[in-house]
């Protein structure tokens, strides 16, 4: 943001505050200078007072540790002013060091049966259930042929209702309606916790036949999501929620691009679906923003399968049409609360 | 930030969207309403179009765990606009879920043999310099009477720079320099990395005796932070290092406060001191941000020891006697590249 001269500026500053860090007159050393400071590719201006930059980075600096490239990424530079990370363009060696969605959008669709159309997902709400009142709502909404089930993200361990009870009754009866049916439908429990208590509990749900994880990464940390996936012994798909997240995202000048934050970064992390804001709902955002996030989440990206963008956030039932018409067939429709408006309208 | 009316919608929203999600006239067990979601407390104009509210949570909702604490104090309302968290107010009875600070201001003193006056950091830079020349600055920093030697944050385990080599030849080095000098200077590894490695990286560092462990909790995760804090075995001072969370204070409209992001936050996850830009030097802060943070480092949280604020990001070692003026005594000057200037221009 600003004129040509202030963005190239700003590009030299962030080939500098990215890398070495340093006054580069102080490097004495040229190599070092030459060889480890971001290297400027283009710059377009896009808008009067806005540029669009591509600087590229040595694999050396940014490594193939996850960490390390989302501090080359966006780590000192989060700290300036009217900078937004708008993509990432990783080499096929960077790539293959992430094992990346395991399911993505095609071993979702396999897992539940489904292999065309839009999917179909339901929040278990309000906070403050019991373990047997979420069970009967999970029950419920498999009846109703929902792909996915998913605990709010708000239920954590709380002693109203505690994970373990929560997870094996509502996974029993998620699996009894699927025994009526004859349906695929997964439940997935929201295991975002401490770190210990994240891996004890994505066991427990393991063992208690859950048929997914809710992980919000703005909580945890995209690589504890990232070492959950690419567990061999959990193998279960991965759904991401944006909470804590939104600021990256929410000014269009600063931050991260929804692209970015939530089409690539999730699936360097290994998730297969990524829920966020739709428009029109109860968060501000605009439909080329969902597109743009939309693409994200199936830009070429090496082996990194394509994973399902989910709109969420206040969806109402009968915007189904104009929801699958914006995304087509290759999105998860997350309707909360209005599922049980309806369910309430036909009881 | 809005009118009254306005101010008073976005407060019924925050205590909805943090706790139930969920239409409240869809909930019929009043209960559960009335319980469970947020309490607004207070609303005040501090200027015109701008309202601070006080709102008040469950101790059951938002729990003893430290990730469901950040996702009732900010999870989904960050997908929000105009809605700033500019402090936590926890009980007794939350605060006694965490171990808070292991040194604290008072620890770190001690382990440095400094009592009063403020302390002094110095960065190991630029990226690019091997493990020896490393080891050479550390070295010469510990000489010249430096309290806190500290990684560049972008070292993490790069070809030309391996951790394992750096950290055995840097902590000998600042050894070296202790038994000459008497002193007792604390080399402070970074240890941010994917969370095996993380941890791994921590054993070596603790077992190569370095005296500090650098992490970027925007990098990791701040529940990272704080397992790692909390660890008896482990038992080093920990300095937070601000990469990548940049995002949630630049707006003073949005996000969160420095007050809490960089003050209250880092001290429930365990950190002894808080990096973050200065006013005038790179990064763009004001006198009056810099003051709230340092006042969010000392605050009283029942047993929570004050922390160190360290401001750094550019700054020159003459504007020392202002910055001290600044803060106080209690403070860390962490003054990277310049000290380097000053050292050549001596030698």
């Amino acid at each position: 943001v600003g004129s040509r001269a202030e963005a190239e500026q700003t590009v030299e500053d962030i080939t500098i505050e990215q890398t070495i860090e340093f006054p580069p007159d102080l490097v004495s050393d040229s190599e070092i200078r030459d060889r480890l400071t971001g290297r400027p590719e283009s710059l377009q201006e896009v808008r009067p007072n806005l540029h669009q930059a591509v600087i590229s980075f040595a694999v050396e600096v940014a490594g193939v540790e996850f960490t390390q490239l989302l501090n080359v990424a966006f780590g000192n530079i989060s700290l300036k002013r009217s900078i937004r990370l708008v993509r990432l363009d990783l080499s096929d060696g960077v790539l293959r060091s992430f094992r990346g969605p395991r399911f993505g959008r095609r071993g979702l669709r396999s897992l539940v049966e489904a292999p065309t159309g839009p999917l179909y997902a339901a929040a278990l709400k309000p906070l403050g259930l019991s373990p047997r009142q979420i069970a009967e709502l999970a029950y419920r909404f498999a009846m109703e042929g929902i792909h996915l089930i998913k605990d709010d993200h708000g239920l954590a361990d709380q002693p109203f209702c505690r994970f373990d009870e929560r997870v094996s009754l509502a996974a029993e009866a998620v699996r009894r309606a699927n025994g009526e049916t004859g349906r695929k439908c997964l439940y997935v429990p929201n295991v975002t916790a401490p770190l210990s208590e994240l891996r004890r509990r994505t066991r427990f749900a393991v063992s208690a036949g859950a048929g997914g994880l809710l992980i919000a990464p703005g909580l945890v940390g995209f690589d504890a999501m990232r070492e959950i996936a690419d567990d061999d012994s959990v193998a279960l798909p991965i759904l991401c929620h944006p909470a804590f997240l939104g600021t990256f995202v929410i000014n269009a000048d600063q931050g991260l691009s929804q692209f970015a934050l939530f089409g690539q970064i999730p699936r360097l992390a290994g998730a297969d679906a990524c829920i966020f804001p739709h428009y029109g709902g109860r968060f501000p955002i605009s439909p080329g923003e969902c597109k743009d996030l939309a693409e994200g989440t199936a830009v070429p990206m090496a082996h990194l399968r394509p994973i399902f963008p989910v709109p969420a956030g206040g969806m109402r039932k009968e915007r189904v049409p104009e929801i699958v018409d914006f995304y087509g067939s290759e999105v998860i429709l997350l309707i909360g609360a209005d599922l049980q408006r309806c369910g309430e309208k036909r009881s």
